[in-house]
């Protein structure tokens, strides 16, 4: 599973949970962890979630996560989500570790009562994907919603060691995907 | 999904991890979540971890969770694997919110350098199956291994307050399992 | 599996076959069976039954059934028109009860020699979907095809009676589901 | 889907449920229905549904039925057991149309108030495997269980007559399975 | 699975790659390998293999196979592409056997240096496509890329030997695919 | 996928196409291949090909392979049979561009008429194997069978020859398999 980082900049519209988007927009072939910071700002048309319908979904600033998984032959929501909830409780869990303390309901993390996150999860017939961001600041965000920033949470984090934090979650991500796939092939079946 | 928790006593003994034992052994049919504290002494015939052949596996006293899930048809190892990390993440979870910092790699969890937990996830054609435990103390784990027991690594815990945390894990357990599924129906796909 | 009965009127045109139409249209979340009466007039852009190019498909007034599953992940066709013919099954046997003998071939029914019903299952690669509607009449249906009606095959019933068949056809369908993966929770496998 | 029909006289003993058996003991290679009569007398041993430990599963005239598909890869049990309804659905069809009226529950069929069959389906990694059976008669029935056969309820019927019948419920079941697959190649999904 | 054979003359577009294209075109229901000689010239909107785009895919005269499965459901990609590679194995050794020596790299066949072939598989949640087509001749082939035609590797076949040529490599891929699914109706597995 | 070579001498008694073999034996974690010189005598309780049974299976030389995979899951039978395919044509490609030419029909490949190899392939709920082996010389062969060795087709062929062909047929195998992967990740789906 590839690791990839792009340069800072690249606004979320929603176009890059398309499938194959990687391997189209970056020549990346294969499943995939990217991460970015930039703004996000969905297309209505561009809606994957339908409790989502009629809201403004953006941000001037988030670190984004685009997964997407090519294993499981054909693709399977179930697992898709289960993967969601692992990338979700890695990030808390990282966070944590720096003291940012967050509270998790399903796919969102919160922050002193604000939403910090949004993500996603879909599939095509062939492959997995996942979006995953959390604010940088409360900037643009939507005024109707209560949200929180990473760099509000803890002021005293810069964007480079929050960037730094985006690798981490991508390392660990991968380390425990990869981790699963080891325990099966050690494990007596019935 | 069912919550069951039996009486403090059973000994695991390995068996508990074979498929239909929760309808077999104490009439619960379909998917479940079962606790109970007792100790572990795993006959080595029953050994489903490949890595674990030649040690022993015992603890005087655990709190034992042992899940089965029969909504995947046929039964998905990955899915299985994927299933136990988000209960040990959630255990982890639960236990820094009671102030018991925990270390997790892979399935395991550590507390102040000793293994605090031991866990498997296996299937059959039908259905699949976790077993996740914590030692309440070190008493009766090998003598090989540097082991952490719950009420140790925080020492003002007393047995019904872990009862009571084992019921708020496998509650949390079957909350997310439930969301999950009602995020697949909310979800376009393409 | 949720039951749904709608207020009569809602016209079938073929919209209402897409994945998370309940969602969309009527907030409900998960797997469900819906019914109701009213007309039907399939757009062809809607067809899903390549057998039905270039016919027209329509009745006046008919009784609904429309089905969402989320159980099997990835959605499976094969199981979906599995589901279909159980379900065809169900209510050629609770109109037998009631008085009313049919014919089966296939999904379709019959009544002394005249099609009484149409039916279509899909998926996507997360939702299974059935459409099973039986005409209560035989008036808008289409002239080049011999037709039959519920109240036409049985004279003595009235709308009130067929609509409560409905309740009891659906009630039937979700038993029997639960029932199936009941007996999956119970049966030793190789 | 081969349609096999055995000489009279094999005793049902719970081995004949167990995957391949056909190839095995009947050089039947592939998807095959299995029909014949004779005895059932079930091994403890070779039990398939944990609801019957200890019970007496036993009769000495009964019409067997094995089914074995290789189709679906891996085996699914959901599917399985849908097919095993459809099968006693189309039995309950075919006594109807020939003047026996019977009660389902689940897979069971009912006749003025006796069990008149029994049913059960497994599978392995690779293949779904059915048994259901009718009593003829009801000697050698167990003492605790009323029962009914087919025989009793239709006194007019002679074994040649259920022979002629059980053909028909192979070749109408194989007809089904084929009408599905017919039904999958003509539907668009999404 | 069916073996169907078009007169020649109609053109590749990109849309027989469609799911059910057989049956709406056809009207073959069912699995099936469908060939004929014809020429290619996909449009950019019918494109399917992304690393394809920006390019022509065009041939004055080609030999076209359209294979369609549905047997495995839901359909898988991955399969599929095994199936692909099986096909194209199948041709190497075809045209070896009448002495026109290829080399394989993935997909693609080669003769003399000179791209003789194209490839592609797809799939919807239903059905598994492939398509892939050899060159009678270079002319019409893009510029840019060497190509060779199966008349040119060897001077001496007439389009009546390359279509007998065809018809044997459909009925060997046919009777692979089903000597296949009988190795798995003779085996044990655990 | 991992590609391993063991010093010669092991005999293949029917033990190493269990699941977790080269995990066991070799501490081997993960999807592998394995190839190694040794004699052959498969233990009649070890038979995994039902059509074998009662048969001599045995050799006293042979180069064999052992290949598990772990990427599918649950296991599919109907996948592992198709990579058989692949392999065996692999092989039979290889030992072309050498010189030596054999039939294949199905999984077994002959030379001048004998029976050159011997494949199975099988599964658990959680991988999927291979075995397949080509006798070096006929010594130790069934005498009722007429068989071929690989020094006989081509006596030029040394023992080094065959061995650095061998690690060439795993090369080449896990290439294909992760060349299909690659082209998974370049197809746009329906």
């Amino acid at each position: 599973m590839k690791q990839i980082k792009l340069e800072p900049g690249l606004r979320y519209d929603g176009s890059q949970i398309k499938p194959l988007w990687a391997f189209q927009d970056l020549r990346v072939k294969g499943s995939s962890i990217v991460n970015w910071i930039g703004p996000m700002n969905i297309q209505p048309d561009e809606l994957i979630d339908y409790e989502d319908v009629g809201l403004e979904i953006k941000s001037d600033e988030m670190i984004h996560f685009i997964i997407e998984h090519f294993d499981a032959q054909p693709a399977d929501m179930r697992l898709c989500y289960h993967r969601q909830r692992i990338l979700v409780m890695i990030v808390k869990d990282l966070l944590q570790e720096i003291g940012i303390k967050t509270q998790r309901r399903g796919d969102d993390l919160y922050c002193n009562g604000g939403k910090l996150s949004v993500s996603i999860a879909t599939c095509s017939a062939s492959s997995m994907k996942i979006h995953f961001a959390m604010n940088l600041t409360t900037k643009g965000t939507p005024s109707d919603v209560e949200t929180a920033g990473l760099m509000e949470c803890s002021r005293d984090r810069g964007v480079d060691e929050i960037s730094k934090l985006a690798d981490k979650i991508s390392e660990t991500y991968v380390n425990e995907i990869l981790d699963i796939e080891e325990d099966i092939a050690k494990t007596r079946v019935f």
